[in-house]
């Protein structure tokens, strides 16, 4: 299946499940998880489940279920983290010193954990040169020369909205495949890079719908 | 339709096209807007789009779309929020700080934001007393009692996984309808508690598969 052509609740969904099947622990290495094991700790049913899966490959039998620790490397394989992956954060604020701890942090607990933080940007000249847990803080101007020396993969976004899109354009110009976007506003991108936006207020509004 | 029916993917897409209606800014007041513009903005197709608003109602008409207004104003009926409602943050760190500032700053710019930020929690003494923006921080052994007291609807966690089970049972215990976890974690809460994970290593692993 053509990856763009793969809906972003499917995408959701396959890490949901790669979630479960990590807080399952090493455990027995041939233990076998059925569909509806899977999608009540999911929580979809196991059709979806089952809808799911099938549309990467065969990955489990008929009446035994899914041999747990295979799916999840095929949903690491899948997913593209089989392998370290550079990430960036621009705007080192208080969302951004904590989205970086977080990264560095699970970084170093995990040898799983996939997201390698390798550069962090500012526009404040205080703080260029200064350092979230030994990660020293580049200029903002320098993103597209230093996105692309390292590598950078996917880069956060975590600048007010009257920065974000500028930011944005020096990520693109860096060779930046992917964004996450946590400043409240739409940003416009080329159409090979894949945009995404974290936004608590959408969080908040779902929680509310079920009160 | 029975709230608790209504998928968390469907909620999470009626969010996203209460927010592009609100993008188009007040404008003209009549503008009707088709299943196909609120789709492409939104990111889905028209069908989806009517297939999700005909779960609550009779919004548009046969080749003239949605009243946009009316839309709008429809939307935040469904998910709650045209009136107020009353959040609180437990843990103070950068995160919590964070996430303070932005709910508050948000709720004094735009009358519409529904969220009011009215408790602040952390169990560091050195913390409790201190403000966010002009908002106290008290202690987390007050959550019961104060989240009763200030009616607090909805709360986010940002605490460490360590806390992050025994805060969930503080805001249970104080009546918390709806708890929105930043802790890479999963909680347990009785059934009439809704439940969601804010985790941007889940919205990283999605931006992944698109390399």
């Amino acid at each position: 299946m053509r990856k763009r052509r793969v809906p972003d609740v499917v995408v959701r969904r396959l890490a949901m499940y790669l979630r479960v099947l990590e807080e399952m622990g090493p455990g027995d290495p041939d233990r076998f998880i059925s569909s509806q094991e899977l999608g009540d700790r999911a929580g979809v049913s196991a059709a979806q489940v089952r809808k799911d899966l099938a549309l990467f490959g065969e990955f489990g039998k008929q009446g035994v279920g899914y041999q747990a620790r295979f799916l999840r490397d095929e949903l690491r394989r899948i997913l593209n983290i089989s392998r370290p992956l550079n990430v960036g954060i621009v705007g080192v604020g208080e969302l951004g010193t904590a989205l970086a701890r977080y990264t560095l942090r699970r970084w170093a607990a995990d040898q799983n954990y996939p997201f390698r933080l390798v550069a962090l940007f500012d526009n404040d000249p205080a703080k260029v040169g200064t350092r979230v847990e030994n990660l020293e803080i580049s200029p903002a101007s320098s993103i597209p020369t230093l996105a692309r020396d390292l590598k950078v993969r996917i880069m956060m976004i975590a600048v007010p909205v009257s920065a974000a899109q500028g930011v944005a354009d020096l990520c693109v110009a860096g060779g930046v495949r992917a964004i996450l976007n946590f400043a409240p506003c739409k940003l416009q991108v080329p159409p090979q890079v894949h945009l995404q936006q974290s936004d608590v207020s959408l969080e908040l509004e779902q929680l509310a719908f079920y009160l």
